[in-house]
């Protein structure tokens, strides 16, 4: 970023007041009569109701609209571990993003434990004050854990989003890429070149919706992840290869997709060169990917591209998924986010990609036209027909699997 | 309440959507600019800037506005323990009072801890996402003990608002009846009936401000707390008394005040009639106080007389107090609320009930005219000075005993 623009990010967190969100009040509360039906003696009552049906609290209070976004600041954007509290203004913003494009209230949590086990015990014991939890930017192995046990100890909805909002917007993008490609995600020799937390999730995804994990080389600091390796974690052993590849360039030599999860310019134009034809190139380090798509296009003009930037083509970009994942899972009161509804969203997400764009999303980007193809492969963030869509295919998964305690409510599709 | 006022509470919490408070945008979030400034990639600014100093999450963040009221539900208003998940209402609606009354971010955090030191290391853990914490509705003894190590492991106020604000409310009203009654703090002998936390602290306070603890008889379910009595907990020996009194009928003879904190009609009219000249009875239980005023003023015609209702003159409304007090220890950037805070807040309390009052008051009690007086000895909470005058003393004091880490605001006093 330009010095301009890092003082224009300082000055928008500053001004007008510190920070992003605020808390108001959803109701009257002017008048005596207001206070004494808000406080005392009126707020006896829902006490008393929730106190006899703990399902009250959802009617009574403001907790099924609001998620936490908590964090312990261990894994910041690419930035590392600089504790919770130097979190605190990507969770708000996260916070500010679940508003801005989902209506649901959320407020950042960040968590300063000495252990994750300290960490899980915290967000346990105030896991009832929300309608659902927002894992953010928790470092990998300890995430895996964190989450799975979190899964176990809570009855509402608890996602973490470095994981599986990735996942699945790269999900959605793969599925379109690869048609284009003319190939099938069954068939397809993948690379993943980063073996952290949102790696994991992606490959497990593909694999949930089809790809072969015979099929996919990742490949961490030491080099591609094979059986003979020693000391794997659980997560990295799942992905084992039985293989000779030992580096990115004897993987990458004719695969059919790359993705990349780890750092800027670690894919050469020499390697991307040996791959496939119409090779599918997710480079979503950010801000700089793992290839620049200058020199991608330069390379080869088959090559389909996807970045985390925006200011390139096919943003796979986080906001696509989570405010309408915890929306829809949240409007069925489901108790959590499963395979089949991350897939739900997966197959939302690329479906909508494939609708004539609306003139909203061409004015926002000053295009003129816009149709599926290389260059449009994922829906774009101001396209308002994602609240509808990805939530409501949420919300059926959520029903269809049993993981829902409410129909879809009368008001779906939101839009 | 009549089954239509808790009809009408129910209601109110329900509509027009569940829950008293809301998350909202507190900045522009519409463009892809802002987003990027928002979030990807402008964050990272201010994420940098907190981590070199800690304190630059101040300038960033919402947190210095931002309070968290926080309760496990083990005494919820006179219902007792229904658990963290039945207190949210309460925690929202005190939520709701910190806005309302002085534009303080507030959210609830309702914590499941099985036992103190979890409630404690659970709240710890989170502190730094706040700029202060108001404890509500913890039983005794535990609250003592809890509030006591977090104040001792957070760096912002950390305040009990049933011990402090119950204090420093009725503290405030003391002074002033006492004045009326034309008698000293200093040589009141004082009946406390109730040993709980708000008896405790109420007790404590009106020691630091005057009151001599061998004036003051405290009173249990067992009867007097005497220094006979084995087995009691450090907070009541404090209050044990030389004396071979044992019940309220003992006690109550000559008395100058009485404090109810304990329950309905537990102070009868002849114990009344047995009180010295001119006395004070604050009957501060909810909803009905351990005498009624009516009973109270037929026994007597001298008796100065509060209640926690709102139907009568003198309200102990805790209202008066914590969001004023938060609002002055934050604007400065106090590490805690300390003893000559409170006592500050005291007097501005007391002070401005002694001016005259405003026809804004006048209109919303539909009165002609309100004196200082044995019927006006308290403000009444919709007195919009409460927020000048009590911000600006408690943030006065903080400055003068060291704990503010900021001079007093431009903007002081607040309007």
């Amino acid at each position: 970023m330009s010095e301009d623009m890092k003082q224009a990010a300082l000055d928008y967190h500053e001004f007008p007041r510190p920070g992003k969100i605020s808390v108001e009040l959803s109701t009257e509360a002017e008048s005596q009569l207001d206070l004494s039906l808000a406080y005392s003696p009126g707020v006896a009552e829902p006490v008393r109701e929730i106190a006899k049906d703990p399902e009250n609290a959802y009617r009574y209070t403001a907790k099924g609209n609001l998620v936490a976004v908590i964090s312990n600041g261990s894994a910041i954007l690419g930035l590392g571990d600089l504790g919770p509290l130097a979190s605190k203004p990507v969770m708000e913003g996260k916070a500010l993003l679940f508003k801005r494009f989902a209506g649901l209230d959320s407020i950042d949590i960040e968590v300063d434990a000495e252990s994750p086990q300290a960490f899980i015990d915290t967000v346990a014991r105030i896991a009832d004050t929300f309608g659902g939890i927002n894992l953010e930017d928790i470092k990998a192995p300890e995430c895996f854990e964190i989450e799975r046990v979190l899964i176990e100890r809570c009855n509402i909805p608890v996602f973490h989003d470095d994981q599986h909002g990735t996942a699945i917007v790269t999900a959605a993008g793969m599925i379109n890429a690869l048609e284009i490609a003319g190939k099938k995600l069954e068939e397809a020799s993948i690379v993943c070149l980063g073996a952290g937390a949102a790696a994991h999730a992606c490959m497990k995804l593909l694999v949930n919706m089809g790809a072969k994990v015979e099929n996919i080389y990742m490949i961490d600091r030491t080099g591609v992840i094979h059986s003979g390796r020693e000391n794997l974690t659980p997560e990295k052993a799942a992905f084992a290869s039985e293989t000779d590849k030992r580096t990115l360039d004897d993987a990458i030599d004719g695969a059919d997709v790359f993705v990349g999860l780890s750092g800027p310019n670690l894919l050469s134009g020499e390697q991307l060169s040996k791959m496939a034809a119409n090779p599918v190139v997710f480079a979503c380090a950010n801000p700089d990917p793992e290839i620049r798509p200058e020199l991608a296009h330069e390379t080869r003009d088959d090559v389909i591209m996807a970045t985390g930037r925006s200011d390139f083509p096919n943003q796979v970009n986080n906001v696509l998924g989570f405010p309408f994942i915890f929306r829809g899972a949240m409007d069925v009161r489901a108790t959590a986010i499963n395979e089949e509804m991350k897939a739900a969203a997966v197959r939302a997400l690329a479906e909508l990609a494939k609708e004539p764009v609306t003139q909203e999303v061409l004015d926002a980007y000053g295009l003129d036209s816009l149709e599926f193809g290389s260059d449009y492969i994922i829906p774009k963030a101001t396209d308002s027909r994602l609240l509808g869509a990805v939530s409501t295919a949420v919300a059926q998964a959520a029903i269809d699997t049993g993981v829902a305690r409410l129909p879809l409510p009368d008001n779906y599709p939101l839009s």
